[in-house]
């Protein structure tokens, strides 16, 4: 797994030993051993580190890996990119750490700072894909904790169940069947701590094997985890109707976010739901449905779960990361029988994940209703800020369309070809941490969504929204770049 | 991964169709598989199971692998082994269900059934592994996590740090320190689920690599979720002084129980401490010291963590599974500086894996000086229950010798040669569970500890434990079986 990179002097001016380490991913070990580097002081400040071309050559991986790494470093305040001059290590190397980065921290001292506690966020965070950290219902949930915690019977602090506490599998079962029609038991459901170790459990367990068809535009951080686990993922072209399901191959599986498209936004059209279903049946394949926002969606009911046309060809992949919190780390797969004990095994059987406490909590949150209300409220929220989000970029910059907006915790902002990258360093200029479309294209994509910016609109707290609005529109191209559009 | 045994009629009276899926290890994935065909009806009650040899051939896995899957089995309930009558499955196949298979219930039916939970635990579970799940600090943890939820910053709800909360790493950089010895710093903690979670970062993450010594007698658990990492383990003979550290060949780590030697139970001798340190220096190697009773120690001062020795060629991990509960899913790992970015990329940067409220709860929890208090009050319990064991047996079974008492959650009753099978299966038909040395030997050892049985005195809850000693006495051979020793 270890690679090793020594560059030469000419470019960094000092020799480096970059180790890409871990099965996190070729971008994340770049970014960490990138990362270490500045923090270690081996990368000095000013420092203009080598192009992408030459750097991904040297570690053997690909082009992107390297710029989305930079661009990841830029956001976070480590590198700084200015038109001209190439990126270079940022002057004074730790303004905009993210708290997911906190880490780095404990390392250079014996003692963490008191004063990096809690660690800063990035000046505006409109990164996609956490919620409002602000809006956490503490006091309902300490309610649900507490309750459970006294309710308890003792075998629960004994060794877990690997399924997850039956408790949080019943209440699970009715909440999916009333709010995203998933048609399930108790039996059939696997508790786990997220989306990612769902994927972990089927793949990197052995359940199920690649290739996988997965939709041409995702989150990267997905598609390094399977290939982490070996799996080779093939990119399913998208339109105005979601993926193209008849372009699958000889996959016998295939991950969708039906109710969704991450990041381009719309749901997946009534016939190709009914044609991948179709597939799976005629080719003993299975549908992985990512379902990570169904329950924000604002301009009509939401559409059901994809799993509810067959709940012995789709898996169904739901957290609370998006709706209550990561920090809570619960999330669940509901399997097609013949997976459950597969699953299992893979889980490791003395090995619970998730904390069983939280489970209880999260199972007496949601059948006493705190879960439903807080949904509620955070669908509001979260509609109010597309509301606002909508109506600046109609104030200050009409030019950009906004796109995905009908549901979710993030909008895209479609740009004139060419201006993407050059917006994302805009952005992170103005301190804004957000990414281009590019960052979540599959390398072998054989399509192109054109440029845009995936905006996050839920990250920022309520009172840090409107400036973190601002900084974007001051980001945004004031029109095409360099040139004026024809018809102005 | 999957392997399918289709097996004769004659044998078992039907086909029957036996998949070990997952990477969890053959002995866990059998179970399961044998466990779902009798709770699914193909293998029906009575129905006598092939011998172990027969088995271990058809499935290509070891005879112990067989043996060791019965037997737990037979002390869940699922099957009985009878002298003369070989193993078959139980008559009526639920009584025993141990709690963390409560999961095989949902199953069954749509809904679980209410009866059902919680889940009934063995008669006398006398497994060793687990703390005595009665004795849970609820109030204090409660306390705890209240007062952790309303001090948090709003970020804690964001996405979380890898390697952990701050927190929980600067009080673990403390508490480890004085209770165990251990010099590290919060930066070089990272916070896991629990040893096999530790375990999994190493080695499925790419971190180490195999060939891993270990000692001759561990938890199979452990062993499996290293070949399903696809490590090999070379086993090292145990003697009197623990591991013989001097037979470490060519290998590059060593897995260790220092403290307390598992199963049989002795502190490893300090001049073996000081060798297989020195031998980690002279050859870059690493040991990793599996710290998983440490507190508990009844008859001098705790010896402290070998990581105090060598923090650069030691790498620690601990967990609250024994001290607190297995619930809670919260385990470290103190590393050496140049493993840290290594483990944090294969816990994946999106991934905090444990519950975030459980984390600050647990540093809110040692630092307000509650654990200490906790670790105290059960080391008196246990301790206690160690002395009762002790008393039970010198009055009806005076001539078992009882061994590895001196610390920690179980204690070895040595068996004359031939019995310890016999023994097990004599306790499982007095409703006991529990295991013979043999269960933890690895298969590879060349050196044999004997005959005996590891009697866990912490999982009965305070009323059942006198019992559980009485139906234990009951199983026990009262002599040398068959022959009347030659002294009486």
């Amino acid at each position: 797994m270890a690679r090793s990179w020594v560059n030469s002097a000419e470019r960094i001016g000092a020799d480096l030993h970059l180790e890409l380490a871990g099965t996190g991913g070729r971008r994340a070990a770049l970014i960490a051993a990138l990362r270490e580097a500045v923090r270690g002081g081996r990368l000095a400040p000013g420092t203009r580190l080598p192009p992408y071309r030459s750097l991904a050559a040297d570690l053997g991986v690909a082009r992107n890996t390297v710029a989305d790494a930079y661009a990841e470093l830029v956001a976070e305040g480590w590198l700084t990119a200015r038109q001209g001059s190439g990126t270079r290590v940022a002057e004074r190397a730790e303004p905009l750490r993210h708290p997911a980065r906190g880490a780095v921290n404990g390392g250079t001292s014996p003692k963490a700072d008191p004063a990096d506690r809690p660690t800063p966020a990035p000046r505006h965070d409109l990164r996609q894909g956490t919620p409002d950290a602000s809006a956490f219902p503490r006091a309902a949930w300490l309610t649900s904790y507490r309750r459970a915690l006294q309710q308890a019977p003792n075998e629960v602090f004994g060794p877990g169940d690997p399924a997850g506490r039956v408790e949080l599998r019943e209440a699970l079962t009715e909440y999916l069947a009333r709010a995203r029609g998933v048609r399930t038991e108790p039996g059939r459901i696997v508790v786990c701590s997220g989306f990612a170790h769902g994927l972990r459990l089927l793949f990197a367990g052995g359940v199920l094997r690649g290739p996988l068809a997965v939709e041409a535009y995702g989150l990267p951080f997905h598609r390094e985890l399977l290939a982490g686990a070996g799996v080779r993922t093939l990119p399913l072209p998208l339109d105005r109707h979601g993926a193209r399901v008849d372009r699958l191959g000889r996959e016998r599986a295939v991950l969708l976010t039906p109710a969704h498209q991450f990041p381009t936004g719309g749901p997946l059209h009534a016939e190709r739901r009914a044609a991948v279903v179709d597939w799976a049946r005629a080719r003993d394949g299975v549908v992985l449905e990512d379902d990570y926002d169904g329950e924000f969606r604002y301009d009509r009911r939401p559409v059901g779960a994809l799993q509810g046309l067959d709940p012995d060809r789709v898996i169904l992949l739901g957290s609370v990361s998006k709706s209550l919190s990561p920090a809570v780390r619960l999330g669940w797969l509901v399997l097609p029988e013949r997976f459950v004990g597969g699953v299992l095994a893979a889980k490791g059987e003395r090995e619970a994940w998730a904390s069983v406490l939280d489970q209880l909590s999260l199972a007496e949150f949601i059948t006493g209703g705190a879960y439903d209300r807080h949904v509620r409220r955070m669908r509001q929220r979260y509609r109010s800020r597309r509301d606002r989000l909508v109506a600046a970029l109609a104030e200050h910059a009409p030019h950009i369309e906004v796109t995905g907006v009908a549901a979710g915790l993030h909008a895209v902002l479609r740009l004139p070809p060419g201006t993407e990258r050059s917006a994302v360093k805009a952005a992170a200029r103005q301190g804004v941490a957000l990414d281009g479309l590019a960052a979540f294209r599959h390398p072998e994509a054989d399509m192109d969504a054109g440029d845009g910016l995936v905006v996050g609109c839920a990250t920022p707290s309520e009172h840090a929204y409107t400036a973190a609005l601002e900084a974007l529109c001051r980001a945004l191209p004031p029109h095409a770049p360099g040139t004026r559009p024809s018809k102005s």
